[in-house]
């Protein structure tokens, strides 16, 4: 993440969408009133933890009941959300561009993947789940007719460095890369990469010292 | 991740990891030396974070042509990788896991994915990227079989806390779980969380506060 200068931690950000999601589902299940540490156990994590987040966000309104659900929803939702909905597209719809479109729409009001880009003519020009892909070649053109703000950079590693560029002159503000080519941009825009590789390596390295440490 | 006593942090394992990555690609091109300010800038961050993380795992051998590729790319593997190479089977051949397949295999020595999972009578019996797809009802028998250590959860987030069970039961020690839902394990195996939803919702976070900051 840039050197952005904020009073939230990134880490409190993540936990933050990550309580809202879980309150949603309670939400659905007719759940009125939940407990800081039934949350902070459906997360793995402790109750000082969560009450600490929520405390750094200014919702206090915790009663002998818990926490309201509704009222915690709304509450992280104005932390979270933007006023307007922010429109994302997605670069390269291989199997891991289509599983994001797939697994994303419908989830979120405030955040919605609208666009799909590939250079594929197999894809370009089709509907795929719902989102019209276009060729690389009209992204600037298409991100200002359709007010994009974020990208998700799912195409092969390789031709990753190539769309710096055109994200650049195309004013988009928020990059989510999964290449396992971390991407640099200039200060302003916000980035940030997401190896898979990376993820399992870190897996593999605390599996390995969790053993290491039965010995 | 869970309590695990470490004094490696969780960061920098994962810039250990993305520093390798960068490294093989230089040694790859013929680079011999990299200074840490290079190496750096490759990653978005500054010359002491890196000098700061290798210092931490013990690596000091700055020299006037900066570090030695070669020899800092064997450093952090015996940091990173077990003796042993570790097998990781996917659960779930949707998109997400065939994505994760076909990005991964081939790509680390100590790590690779040997089986695959699904309940689809299209994919069950398969052979996908390379990689047996099995039906989940064996997954202890063939966990066992194939030494499998870790699993990647990529399964519909509806089912995935059914997997949990299984996962224990089977002896896995490390998962890596791509659905909406946060699974917990009992202690002494190694969960990383990592909803898509809560990425792009960090990224659109920030994207909102650089905008508010620049009103």
């Amino acid at each position: 993440m840039g050197a952005l200068t904020n009073s939230i931690p990134e880490k409190t950000i993540e936990r933050l969408s990550e309580y809202r999601r879980t309150l949603l589902a309670c939400h659905k299940q007719g759940i009125s009133h939940i407990f800081s540490h039934v949350l902070a156990g459906m997360h793995g994590i402790t109750a000082v933890q969560v009450r600490r987040d929520l405390m750094l966000i200014g919702f206090s309104s915790d009663t002998k009941k818990g926490y309201d659900v509704e009222e915690l929803i709304k509450y992280i939702s104005t932390i979270l959300d933007s006023q307007e909905p922010m429109n994302i597209a997605v670069i390269g719809m291989g199997h891991l561009g289509q599983a994001i479109t797939k697994y994303f729409n419908g989830k979120r009001l405030k955040l919605r993947i609208t666009a799909a880009f590939d250079v594929d003519p197999e894809k370009v020009g089709k509907i795929i789940d719902e989102i019209p892909c276009y060729h690389m070649d009209n992204f600037e053109e298409i991100v200002a007719d359709k007010d994009i703000a974020m990208v998700v950079v799912s195409s092969p590693t390789k031709v990753a460095p190539q769309l710096v560029l055109p994200i650049i002159n195309a004013g988009i503000r928020g990059v989510l890369n999964f290449t396992s080519t971390p991407l640099n941009f200039p200060q302003g825009i916000v980035v940030e990469n997401y190896d898979i590789t990376t993820l399992l390596e870190k897996v593999a390295y605390f599996v390995k010292e969790a053993d290491n440490s039965n010995i």
